[in-house]
């Protein structure tokens, strides 16, 4: 077995042969990728078998769903792949020029990180995905997959490195950790130096001990603790299917609502209208303050305003102000995505210019952060942090920046 | 005394009035901040002579001057504060914007951090000019300076908050810590989900313990091991005095160069002309390879070459090829400044290319890695990491941004 330390520095060894590569190329090497993925579909199932053989019994049905691979779903793997040929590449780019009037030119040009480090779960497809949005951002990758899906990986890894081969680029620029023990993560963490960007995917968990012991840098993604807050001035009707859409089109993603605040001037209006368009399909936890409005609720424990519930679950809560529900937002949110449903301009105003979250929705869904939906074209994930990038991360978010100056012998 | 935490949970309260002032208000500030500086410098020169006395035989001769405070260095430091106010102010750009065909509107908004930290040593001066950049970008602020220079800075931050008070900024939206003990530092880095940014500025041991220590988000700031690279192609004047420039022109800060690399086929011309050039003002420190071609030049030790010496001091190594140049920049270089000599424009992409620094120069002196020389007017510190900045950061880099999305009822 190559340990982790090989691995890394075997990838700097061999990450220019990515970092420089042209658009043509990495094109061509995302194009055969996609192709290999296909064409060692075999291989690939066999070590699905593998995975899912070992899960029986540990892991539960619905993990076992995610884990499963199909040759349909190689093939929406190899399709996710070609999805990325037509979006620009995001490197080489001159962000900024300027010529000093003693004749040094300086441009600050688009650059990948280098080597970005990735942390995650069972899904076996975050392998393809991950590997191809590195290579069209020009970064080496290093892969640290969940041990349940690790013969899956590795046989995705080894199509990859294929396709990355037949393109002419060195197969050594991606690799797949070896070792699943929690060590390797760790290495991974405080590979300092050698990793540029380490961005966890998966449970908030994962996501909280990568931030909290990594001596990389990290990018946080992912946690959505989303609120949908109804103002006192409101279209009932159009409040009512927000707050729906928002709870109940995908429950178990980041983007789905798990809290809603309501006005009380509005409560006794649209609690009852939204209780009755549920339709028994999601458990309301509603604190005192809510509880008069709703038939069926049932008191909110102490952290339901804190808990992401991915499910059917919603917490509701009725706040005298526009200014108490910001402050709430706030106190509990994880900073994702946060709606205000209002006609009244000034308080969808207040509440965006307030509301500190990566995405702040006036009169729409919260379900629509994503890289997709936002123009990006793909997601690595989506940041719920500041610094760097926030909220839906593309490609141009997997580049960093230089400063090149051009001079004639200019001293200072 | 207030503690650290009471501080932070203030400045939480308040930040607001600061993260959301318009440009207007956060000028009237900066213009009373530099006012008031001026009107409290003698409470500012007291406050200076405790900490001057408190320091006689503990630190150098050096260090105290550093520390020592004049009605004319008091002056400096206000105009410094006014010079911000004709730069753009960074907040509330609309950095991107689209319309889906659905009618949802996705504007990409600049926003201030929210609160900045900022860990420093003894320079008085930083603490207005950290103020005063933290304001104008929006952000309440919390400094953390060195204990040598608590009074000084006690004095600084009464007479700056008494600035923000006259134009109707909250003045506790700048704080600075009271507690100088390390417990106070260990706070600010693990105060997460309260500081959004923390900037250390200092030596090399302070900016390390942060970065390492570290849970909240850090910018690595400042450590400058620069290298000059000169290839076997050049202009020799132009070579010697890039070399010199770099090297001389002011040693003790971060962008002045450390270590000189030498293409084998021009040491002979080129290494006694600059060893002639320097007319004994710097030791240089030779490896085995550039012996032959200096006079005085002392053997190199082993962390010659990944030492920031901060000083009239060099490193001096002849290397067989641009490649071998390159490699060893990459090795041992802290990612901040690097600089080529050559007349061959080839040689200048590859090197460019593959040096992997925040500005990597062809033909001029590394000594212009500076936001007032690139052009950004002023600047708090120069990044040598790759997420979020790189180089030197300005106003722009101490904000972030969020998209505000908004519609007419759509759901997804």
């Amino acid at each position: 077995m190559t340990s982790t330390q090989e691995l890394l520095d075997s990838l700097l060894e061999h990450k220019a042969s990515i970092n420089v590569a042209s658009s043509q190329v990495k094109n061509q090497a995302l194009a055969a990728m996609a192709d290999q993925l296909e064409a060692q579909a075999d291989a690939i199932l066999a070590g699905n078998a593998l995975d899912i053989a070992a899960a029986q019994g540990k892991i539960s049905p619905v993990m076992q769903d995610r884990l499963l691979l199909t040759r349909e779903r190689i093939a929406d793997m190899a399709a996710g792949i070609r999805a990325l040929l037509d979006l620009p590449d995001p490197v080489g780019l001159v962000l900024e020029e300027r010529v000093r009037e003693d004749g040094l030119q300086i441009q600050k040009r688009s650059i990948p990180f280098g080597l970005i480090g990735m942390i995650y779960e069972s899904r076996p497809n975050v392998t393809s995905d991950a590997a191809a949005l590195a290579i069209k951002s020009g970064n080496a990758v290093i892969l640290r997959g969940g041990k349940e899906a690790f013969n899956s990986a590795q046989a995705i890894v080894k199509a990859l490195k294929t396709g990355l081969e037949q393109a002419g680029v060195h197969p050594g620029v991606l690799e797949l950790v070896q070792d699943t023990s929690r060590a390797s993560a760790q290495e991974l963490m405080t590979a300092k130096g050698k990793i540029d960007l380490l961005v966890p995917r998966g449970g908030a968990g994962l996501i909280q001990a990568v931030v909290e012991q990594a001596t990389v840098p990290v990018i946080e993604t992912g946690t959505g603790l989303c609120h949908v807050y109804i103002d006192q001035q409101v279209d009932l009707e159009m409040a009512v299917a927000l707050a729906v859409n928002a709870k109940t089109s995908r429950p178990s993603v980041c983007n789905a609502a798990e809290v809603l605040l309501v006005h009380q001037d509005i409560a006794a209006d649209f609690l009852p209208a939204f209780e009755a368009a549920l339709a028994d399909k999601v458990e309301l936890r509603a604190d005192a303050s809510a509880q008069p409005y709703l038939q069926a609720a049932i008191p909110a424990g102490s952290q339901d305003f804190d808990t992401e519930f991915l499910d059917y679950i919603m917490a509701v809560k009725v706040l005298p102000s526009l200014e108490a529900a910001i402050s709430h937002i706030n106190h509990h949110s994880s900073g994702h995505s946060e709606a205000i449903v209002t006609t009244d301009s000034q308080a969808a105003d207040l509440f965006t210019l307030l509301v500190d979250s990566a995405a702040v929705y006036v009169n729409a869904s919260t379900r629509f952060t994503d890289g997709g939906e936002f123009g990006l074209g793909c997601e690595l994930g989506i940041s719920t942090q500041k610094m760097h990038a926030r909220g839906p991360m593309g490609l141009r978010e997997m580049t960093t920046y230089k400063y090149v100056i051009s001079g004639q012998g200019q001293t200072r």
